[in-house]
């Protein structure tokens, strides 16, 4: 059986999976594959917040003009947009392009139109996060067939069904630079804090990320109530814990986001965006806090409940980068946005 | 913090644990700890099986006479008396004894008046199904720090809190030969039937054995009805899959048992008692499938009812034996019995 891992990226070993060879998943998944010429992806969040309502078609401008600059010449390969209402109370638009080549991702970013946008003082909040992995320090998972979302969509290929899922632990199977690293937290964050109020923020070693999506576009009928009556409000009491209280078990930063068409308008999908202090806390949030096994537990219920035939269409990606690999700042930003909220004050 | 592997079976690990080893478990569990002068021990099941109620008090009566021969010349260090109907609706009542020192117990199975009992021609049916696990083969955890149970009173002490537990995967980071060996499984189970019907099952490598226990006696009020109503019904129906479908994950046998007085009265003590193709199969539907993500979610969601602060003691000991380590025998029993069941026909 396949594996999640991109072929050559594979390796020898030291650190073993924790599934043995003959493992059969009891149902199909797949990951992107990766062209041996990409030797890194971009993935970026460029952040538009406000909290007078009046603001948000302003704010909305200023996502459109930022997205119509991801021409065909950004070298963007996949663009996202989406909103999400914070912990402190307010909209945010978060523009999400996607690279597979960095030095296009540089030249897009200092053009003189994306330069001028990042600059211009709006009255609005503006931030950048910025993770930039060598792809041995991602991965990625589809529940269905039919097309990959995000950093699948720019990387374009897909693997046949992969055996690293379906059990706990199966992301950190799923990493190539698991195959003989731990991924253990080191450091700190730093912040840098000027005059103006602009903080920038460096990441320490191998803080986790991961966007992990949902699309209930193709559902109907009972699954389609089954997803929006009983999975989804204890999704969002997940997420809103982890917002909220998401301090306690590693969790740094959570938005549980919608995508939004270029007018605003919401369509069938959202994700949960998250920063952790490691994999490690990740996994254990995951495998062990009441709230994720209550999402788990509710989806696994319906599976039944459906017989494992479904239309909802689940995935992920997620990132454990270096120092080197991930950059924020925030400009006028309310202090407990992002990573603004861990600065000791 | 302190490793469920007793110190003087730590050995360097060629296969990594799955926590980092700055791991903090949300809440205290702890392990029995094993004497060094110990190198083996001895789990057996007596079992006397009936079906017509009336053979009831006479099967009771089986029970009783072996049970009074373990006595403490026997060197039996615990035993318990337990009770179940298998998937066939026959009723059973089975023996078991714990020892620290193989010696004794073949000193105490070659006894006359032992052996005479084990040969009786009854009319009911009798099994033996017997664990000689070198200690480095068991792992053990106990939710409370009262007692423990089973092997934990055999073994006589306890370890302070330990480190690998409330993840999934711990059981096989509490096994000391799981430091350095995957526990695959490897061979065949191999069956020789006599031409009495007498049947002798030879059990294959790294066959994985589970007792897992529940003790309401010590819960009232809330607790009580929430361990009766909500989780039971739930840890019953999981049981219950286990027993009738279990071979769709790789459980050979599930039985689900009443522990009793030696007059046949029910305590308010129950276990599981299962064997598995391996260590891995048991991870496999303990994590991933739905019948047990049932019962641990429900567990889960009365702990936070309950804001952890809970009476019910729960505890296990795993094995995982070699062909060696084991041994099954089955006297007139009937086709699904135990391991009878996966004799090919």
């Amino acid at each position: 059986m396949d594996s999640s891992i991109t072929p050559h990226l594979a390796c020898a070993r030291s650190r073993q999976r924790r599934i043995a060879d003959d493992y059969a998943p009891p149902y199909p998944a797949w990951s992107a594959r990766i062209d041996p010429a990409v030797e890194r992806v971009v993935m970026a969040n460029y952040g538009v917040q406000w909290r007078n309502p009046a603001d948000a078609l302003r704010a909305l401008a200023h996502a459109r003009d930022l997205h119509a600059t991801l021409d065909a010449t950004s070298g963007a390969r996949h663009v996202d947009l989406a909103r999400y209402v914070d912990e402190a109370g307010y909209d945010t638009l978060v523009v999400q392009p996607y690279w597979t080549d960095p030095s296009a991702f540089r030249r897009w970013e200092t053009r003189d139109e994306v330069a001028a946008l990042r600059s211009a003082e709006t009255g609005l909040g503006h931030f950048r996060e910025i993770l930039t992995p060598t792809v041995d320090r991602l991965e990625t998972l589809y529940s269905t067939e039919d097309e990959m979302e995000g950093i699948g969509r720019a990387l374009a290929t897909r693997s046949p069904p992969v055996q690293e899922h379906a059990y706990w632990g199966s992301a950190r199977d799923r990493f190539p630079i698991a195959q003989t690293d731990a991924l253990a937290p080191g450091g700190q964050l730093g912040f840098t804090v000027a005059s103006s109020g602009h903080v920038t923020v460096g990441g320490h070693a191998n803080i986790a990320i991961i966007r992990s999506g949902q699309d209930w576009g193709p559902t109907s009928g009972e699954e389609r109530r089954l997803y929006l009556e009983e999975i989804e409000p204890v999704l969002r009491a997940g997420m809103d814990f982890l917002r909220d209280r998401g301090g306690e078990c590693g969790c740094y930063v959570n938005r549980y986001m919608r995508i939004v068409d270029l007018d605003g308008t919401p369509q069938e999908k959202s994700f949960g965006w998250s920063y952790w202090r490691s994999l490690a806390d990740m996994e254990g949030w995951s495998e062990g806090h009441p709230t994720h096994l209550a999402i788990f537990g509710t989806f696994m219920k319906t599976v039944q409940a459906l017989n494992f035939d479904l239309k909802l269409r689940l995935w992920h990606e997620v990132y454990a980068v270096t120092p080197e690999q991930q950059y924020y700042d925030y400009r006028n930003c309310h202090a407990e946005t992002g990573f603004l909220k861990q600065l000791p004050r």
